[in-house]
């Protein structure tokens, strides 16, 4: 499944000094995830905050406006907020940008050698640039190589998929592992952090929920193939199965949870080999036991199980289940048969932490287990 | 689409007293829909209040809690609740049973010679009683005949469907009339009024969608295939499509939402003959132009769109669009192409007046047109 | 309590021709507020919509991001919007204007010959607008005269209260007719609305209480004392009693509730003459029967009952009584002893109905009956 | 402030045997919340778990409807549930019964020997029952010497009090201490989870505000006179100030929010002798500083700081401060003067820790500290 260079282990815990990194767009909701999940990071250590001209020059206690439920850290309150632009001391650097400036910006931090983690959309689909999970394509991270040939520096961009994405592509990657994916049906209903601190008016939600999320569904259909896919031959190729997905605002404060219904690549062979039950009971026990190469590095944020399938038959729900391994766990429920395709399931992903930083972190810390920073 | 036994409008406005009815099950949620709906009904007049037991005569400001937004008809609060097996005055029944009592109640009323209006689940797909949309099948009243012989009694028990079945039924009903369907994905957002009063506990829902609604997949699977099926030669036949259901509690206090994939039953052929955007404007103008007996009677709960299409991008929305002509409209939205089937939309109905008291009593409205109380 | 210039009725019942009236900040939560309630109003007509530069020019269809549950009326979706400072056709204006702009504005369209009718803050404490509840003070337009002096024009202000002081005045009116009161501590729990469409971000207030609304305390403490006092020798004095306030902003979409401990200005006379039991069924009964001018001349949008009182135990309750009489009545209920002073109870009054847009309506309509347009 | 028999260390950090404990009314939400707490107790181990007669004999796992956010404990899982009254292994036996049964239930256990520590109110306001809070009163356990003379047993019981109450005595604890209370009014805006699981139906709650909570405001307005009174001669003297309370339900998970407005004791001298701003200083870091013998004893429930001040002008909120240090810390925050009586605050507690299963859970740490187990 994942290119699996095997990494000695003690470089890691033998490692004594803490390595800098910047985040820019820190005061926005995914720059202060970041913030908090850097806080007691093992391996990484906050050394600059970077965002728009407005906060620059400001301490970050002052240009932040703290909402999360955690105590904004000592450490960051006193960093002074640099002007994106600005030259970095750091060579790895997570953002957390908006998409209206994230495009310009990260590029320009690559080409002037640094290690771009990203949460933004604008380089996703980008023909050289690792649209990662670790646990489901590591590989992709020998596109880097000509990346950066094409930038002729050292710095590359390694990007995360959309909240939603990292949930399906989860869910469904021990599937299509095992017997291949023809095509699904996706709908959504998700999280009001999705949208960022002030991006869902408390008027237009409670009692209420909203059918449309600007261009969400268009990333759900795509970004799956291409994190299923193979690296080959210097190019991308996108993994065969086919997508459609509807979404929804829900008042909900984090955690996006999906229904899904699929067919398998080869349902008419299979479901003459099988029973149903046969083929439930096999599906289950991969989405349980499915792991990457970070549950075999050991990286600081892989969560034990990246997947967790629950047998109630009303689970998984957002607010009791969001949290499992601190976020980065996707839970699983209900498979059952589909009277039109083959199955029918359950996701949900915390869209904040594994949608988001948590995801970010995880790609940087296989990017450092592997030494590419 | 219905069969239209024109009916004078004369006797209709000329009646000069009202039916009186009695409401089982009158304390619950749904009965006190029941009432509220009675209060300024034209034609039909509260007489009795019917309910278990433990509220058996006591006056009904007693024995109901009252919880809805209006204020307790002073008529029905000084009613004595009958106990439920007692004698009737009134020919004319609204059921708003629990299923646990209902199977065995109305069929006792029902051979006592009582006309049944009945909102509860348990006779819905029974061979001859008719489940019914009066703007889609009020023909399916034909099938009252043989339920008399059956019963070897005057009396008869009609029902309506689910609450998101109805929202489903009227939204495709224009389509299967049109180019018929063959397959349809459907994900439903319930509200938590579709539980009854104290069926979703708020520190379940609060911050949380439930992906399990018990035994609600299985009624939208099959009841929208009764409704829009056929009586001929003294039974009923399904309508060919096939539906796909995954049903969601969702913190909204009334209005059900869904999403439905759809395709045509000659998706190929229309396709070649059409482009989608044609297409989609056709069946736009279906949804919009969609009538039935109810507006041609002008019946009192008729609305005169049981449908409406919405063009803006992000309807319709639960709190937004549920109360369109007092409940009893329909809202479709979001009508695009679906990447795997022919078109994708969103439908919303308010489940507790379109969904239950209002749909029966547009059912017992029809009854009386057509002079079958 | 109000002074009642008998008005004929005649003039009003006779009017043929519909006032043509402008809306300052149309586009805005209270502008649209005044859009839907004018709709259709029996006096008035929506002749000409005004908002800032950022709208002017466009259809108001296109400037306004219409949000309200009902459908925007197509009179208003076809005006142009005007800028604001351009001239006005209309003599009534109605201002929803942020207070922001509302000052200046306000003044700006007096000084040129308009009744403004504002819902804005500032210039509620002028020492020569009135601060209007028609029920309460309608003898305060006397105050106009004086301030048609000042202004050397023949327009003039007059202001409705903060949408909290509109129901902790009316809650006390009767009481404070009745036998005078001294202090009172409130607490208010307010409804999101309150702040406008985008003021409270979802992710600040669900599942959470925000104990904090900005310069809101100071409103309830000072706005009660000039609407319950006495226009006298040309200037305003304040009623006597004192009132403490905290408010919080709780998940509720309409309607704010308060809780209200009260002295008595004759406590301890009070207390010797009657029982407690006494004392309270006097209250009650000086609410239910309270009202004022608007009742007295029958104007079109004057509740039946100001006030209501509501006996059950655990009311009034916002989602289930904030509708009374079209938003116009405000609930009181839970009146009891107080360990510390004499009563406490709880009020409720809908925010953005009888707290706002309503209640300059209802303004206007009084000025309107009394010749003052 | 409390009685400190100094108690060496040592014998706590040497234990090497768990205490075995039971659990009263163990399937209901405070029993659950106490099995989740105990899984990884220190001192204490869950060993026998007893409820009503319904689900006697099941597995707990079957028994309990489990809800929490975390996963059911394993060990507690496959425990059989014991009837309520039958004979008990442990003699540290937590109760989280239900009122009705838990008045004779717990003396029950006690007159047999058991140490019970009860989060029900039916014994808190007994004459010789200590209503503990351990940082306020830990000197109130001599009354249990006398309660067990009365029971003839070894055994007896220990209460904790009223979630509302154990926020308002811990948020006033300082400054009856520093210079006395006189009066307070307070107003509580209280979560849904202190009405336990099914308590309060969604469609009770959702976008509504209840202001009313059945005997809860006089829990609070005597509860903390026992507390903060005391131990004298033999029997319990209440505290001098007097207390005002009015309770709402409010859409809220976790988290009792109040507002409170006070009067010092001796409010005219101390106002000459100091400045308002002096007072609202020492108040603040009286709150701050505040701490007792489970902040000495190091107990393992004990927060560092039983109390926090939290400067933003809008906050604590119950979503972003209930769980500072795992729910046991009460936040104040708001203090500012008060135009009535001297000032105001605001104060959260995390009503089922703080205010249930984790007050009790350190009262019976307090309990073993002294030897009394």
């Amino acid at each position: 499944m994942t290119a699996t260079a095997p990494m000695p282990a003690a470089p890691v815990t033998a490692r004594t000094e803490k390595i800098p990194v910047a985040v820019l767009g820190a005061t926005g909701s995914v720059g202060q995830r970041f913030i908090q999940l850097l806080e007691r990071h093992p391996w990484f250590r906050l050394h600059e905050v970077v965002a728009s001209e407005r906060s620059a020059g400001k301490t970050y206690r002052d240009a932040a406006d703290w909402r999360l439920e955690s105590v904004l850290p000592e450490a960051a309150a006193n960093l002074t907020v640099k002007d994106l632009g600005a030259d970095l001391e750091s060579k790895l650097v997570f953002s957390g940008l908006d998409s209206s400036v994230a495009g310009e910006a990260e590029d320009l931090y690559a080409d002037r050698g640094c290690v771009v983690v990203s949460n933004s959309k604008n380089h996703r689909m980008d023909s050289d640039v690792p649209l990662l999970i670790p646990e489901i394509n590591a590989d992709h991270l020998d596109a880097v190589e000509r990346q950066r040939k094409r930038r002729r520096s050292n710095g590359y961009i390694v990007t995360n998929p959309n909240c939603s994405t990292v949930g399906l592509a989860l869910a469904i990657a021990p599937i299509e592992h095992q017997h291949g994916l023809d095509v699904m049906h996706v709908t959504t209903m998700q999280a009001i952090s999705g949208a960022g601190y002030a991006g869902v008016p408390s008027y237009a939600i409670l009692d209420n929920v909203i059918p449309y999320i600007s261009s969400e569904e268009d990333k759900i259909e795509t970004e799956p193939r291409k994190i299923l896919g193979r690296w080959e031959d210097g190019k991308f190729v996108d993994a065969d199965f086919r997508i459609s997905a509807q979404t929804n605002r829900v008042p909900v404060i984090d955690g996006h949870l999906m229904t899904i219904s699929f067919r398998l690549r080869n349902s008419a062979e299979l479901r003459k080999m099988f029973t149903m039950e046969q083929l439930m009971k096999d599906l289950c026990s991969a989405i349980d036991s499915f792991e990457g190469e970070p549950q075999r590095l050991g990286l600081p944020s892989a969560p034990k199980h990246p997947l967790q399938y629950i047998n109630e038959k009303d689970r998984p729900q957002p607010r009791l289940d969001r949290d499992r391994e601190n976020g980065m766990t996707v839970s699983v429920g209900r498979l059952r048969p589909c009277p039109l395709l083959d199955f029918r399931m359950v996701a949900l992903v915390h869209n904040t932490i594994r949608g988001a930083a948590g995801a970010a972190l995880l790609n940087a810390e296989l990017m450092q287990a592997r030494g590419m920073l």
